[in-house]
């Protein structure tokens, strides 16, 4: 990406991280610090989150430092004393980490990934660790509904064209594999995770040529076995071309699929099989897109509509209905100390901590979240992935670990937390008695009439 | 950014348009071809979009090469032959460009951009410019109704940490310093694009004191005029802890403000003043930030809460009530063929365009989209950016000019349209008649029962 100003790796973050850093250190304040990062509350049309976005946490974490242009920038902004500046050059992130695996199903308050670092590190690091967590989190909890919705049939993810720039780009399809997405259009991706890419061909090309069946015509000269596109100008009409080059091409006719991506999709499919079938092309497959997202793929899927698969790009790209989290990345103790905060409506638990998920017959009954020195109370979801800032294991997992995660956790879920619609009752997440008494009494230490 | 693995610049590409442009290479369909991007239609709660995106766009035409790991990787999908990959290793884009420049405010199916160059070059490009101007518009276009909402007052961006991945935080840092925002807390962003940072304490600094007025007190020796978070614990108490530090430090006191981050923001605004000016303090400014966005900004400038500036975050960092917008890039012309789809509700307007803006006493009036050979009806919106692949003027504008000229034509505008709400009646965007008939004579051609 030489084309776009790259930045110090450094620097994306917060400028109050570094002012506080800077006061950390010239007070000496660089004992151990444990923050937690959680969801205060799930968006009402979610119920749960696939946790997502790790992998690029941990790279980023081991490989953090300031390189000489943002020591450069940074004295340019005139409040940073060389000495400070001495002091991040020499930084490198040599905390602990523990986190929630990639594809685990979590709820409002549990920690997704848990800090312990000397607190300048730990501060230093919050506004990008965040940011993946949050987009990848976002963007994967989405595509689990669409997934869902499409209840077998394949998602291809389209929605590169209308995400919010480059990275998140990646991150989607990234996350989007994960939810058990089967492919992205986005090349780039298919690059750098391996991931399946798919695509044939947009309106342009059949507007280009002067007529669609001589598009349709040259196109599968080159690609036999591809997918056509038939709502450039009448979809029946452009289906009747694709059964018009079948007869003309015989045996040699190997079209895999037409889509559909405008207009009444139901309808449209509806017509299209009748005149698919009618012409002895029922091995010719139905892709739609077109404004497609999880509501929409569950009214196609249920209505009986004969689409064999989705290409779902905008709503699912920027997961309209939830583009963001309230996500927060909350100091929970430093020196041995339990901290919390008490501003209103935004409840901070201390401590270090566990999350248990409870299983009955092989279905997550309830989780529990305690303190990490209590004993076991189900299975625990947050392991250590880093230590002293080395991954563990290292390397960390393949994609497709991630992704089968994704689908057996999911699978383990009360049913009614699978659906489109708000579960009812929702998911219990307790909060252990050993924990909700830390709280309180951390509560009344601080309160102004507190002691 | 080593850190994350970084994909070659020229597969940042959906695989269709890859596909296609073997097709056209295969078919020696090279000539000239003619794309707009524009938007469908504005979001119910946008009354103008503020074109933003042009400079990355212009700089990845500038630099679009297909390296050699971007060959191998498509080598290895196996659909590409050795032809076409040694035709994509000579490619650069040799293309015109006209657009509307950044900052302009723009209406349903005016072009933002119209690409003119061969076929192949202008449908690789496709994906990559939709994303940058998409993303880029999306968040220049709410933030100029967060920056209308404060009326004066400064809005700082605080939504780094929520953003969809990294390039969106940098992009919305720029869109938004276009869109009239004070400053960013986005270092990465001051560094690249040398726009203001700002930022200075978080609740975590307090917390990690045993006191708070240990926190304020270490905190001010370091920076002197400050902004110091004051919601910690509890609002007002915290209030008083500046007035405690005040009365400690005298003349020495130099703090700028205070800044409330939870709690109803109006009403703690107005007792935290009261305790302030009583306290002597009048010269203290009050911030406010936590769940702000356009809406919010505007019931507490409208209801007289004593907030000097607004710290904005998710809301605006992720464009919340219209996070995309229904863009399109279509094929309008090629080999000198006017070229249309019919798709329904997907109207495309035929041939090469312009824009003109009408304006009555320096307010703007109506637009009229026209095509390119009529004589001028108002100011041309669309210019030439770049000849053959080289930008005019070589470099570009600075990020400045883009940020005078969203102000200026912004103010031009009928004041309907800055309001929050939907402007009655909407601006009114016509199409010559000429560029009516065009299109009806293209659809007549194109009907299924046509000629």
């Amino acid at each position: 990406m030489d084309w776009t100003q790259r930045p110090s790796q450094a620097l994306l973050t917060d400028l109050y991280e570094l002012t506080m850093m800077q006061a950390y250190v010239e007070e000496s304040m660089e004992a151990e610090a444990v923050f937690d990062l959680y969801v205060r509350r799930l968006p009402p049309t979610r119920n749960y989150l696939l946790a997502c976005g790790l992998d690029d946490v941990l790279r980023y974490l081991e490989t953090l430092r300031f390189d000489a242009a943002a020591l450069d920038y940074l004295r340019s902004l005139g409040g940073f004393s060389e000495r400070f500046l001495r002091y991040l050059q020499q930084l490198r992130f040599r905390g602990d980490v523990y986190a929630v695996l990639e594809g685990t199903p979590v709820f409002a308050y549990e920690p997704l990934v848990q800090i312990v670092a000397p607190l300048p590190q730990a501060q230093l690091i919050e506004t990008l660790v965040m940011n993946q967590i949050s987009v990848q989190t976002v963007l994967a909890s989405k595509a689990a509904r669409v997934v869902a919705a499409a209840a077998g049939r394949s998602v291809v993810d389209f929605g590169f064209r209308r995400m919010h720039g480059i990275d998140a780009g990646l991150k989607a399809a990234r996350a989007f594999h994960i939810a058990g997405v089967s492919a992205t259009s986005n090349v780039a991706a298919g690059q750098i995770y391996g991931i399946p890419v798919a695509g044939t061909m947009a309106h342009s090309y059949v507007q280009a040529h002067d007529r669609e069946l001589d598009a349709f015509r040259r196109f599968v000269r080159l690609y036999p076995d591809t997918t056509l596109l038939v709502d450039t100008y009448d979809t029946l009409a452009g289906v009747e071309q694709v059964v018009a080059l079948a007869r003309e091409l015989g045996s040699e006719f190997r079209v895999r699929a037409i889509r559909l991506d405008s207009g009444d999709l139901a309808e449209l499919a509806a017509k299209a099989r009748q005149v698919l079938d009618a012409a002895g092309l029922s091995s010719v497959r139905i892709f739609a897109s077109g404004g497609l997202d999880d509501t929409v793929v569950a009214a196609l899927v249920n209505g009986g509509a004969p689409i064999d698969a989705f290409g779902v790009g905008t709503d699912m790209g920027v997961s309209r209905d939830a583009p963001s989290l309230d996500i927060a990345y909350k100091l929970v103790s430093y020196a041995g100390v339990d901290r919390i905060k008490l501003s209103p409506g935004k409840l901070v638990l201390p401590g270090r901590k566990q999350v248990y998920r409870v299983e009955r017959n092989g279905v997550a009954a309830r989780d529990v979240i305690a303190l990490a020195e209590e004993p076991p109370q189900g299975r625990p979801l947050l392991v250590p992935v880093m230590k002293q800032g080395q991954r563990v294991p290292a390397g960390g997992e393949h994609l497709d670990e991630a992704r089968r995660r994704a689908a057996d956790e999911t699978e383990r879920l009360p049913s009614r937390l699978r659906g489109l619609s708000a579960a009812d009752p929702a998911y219990a997440v307790e909060v252990s008695p050993l924990l909700q008494r830390h709280y309180h009494e951390s509560a009344r230490a601080l309160a102004p009439d507190g002691e």
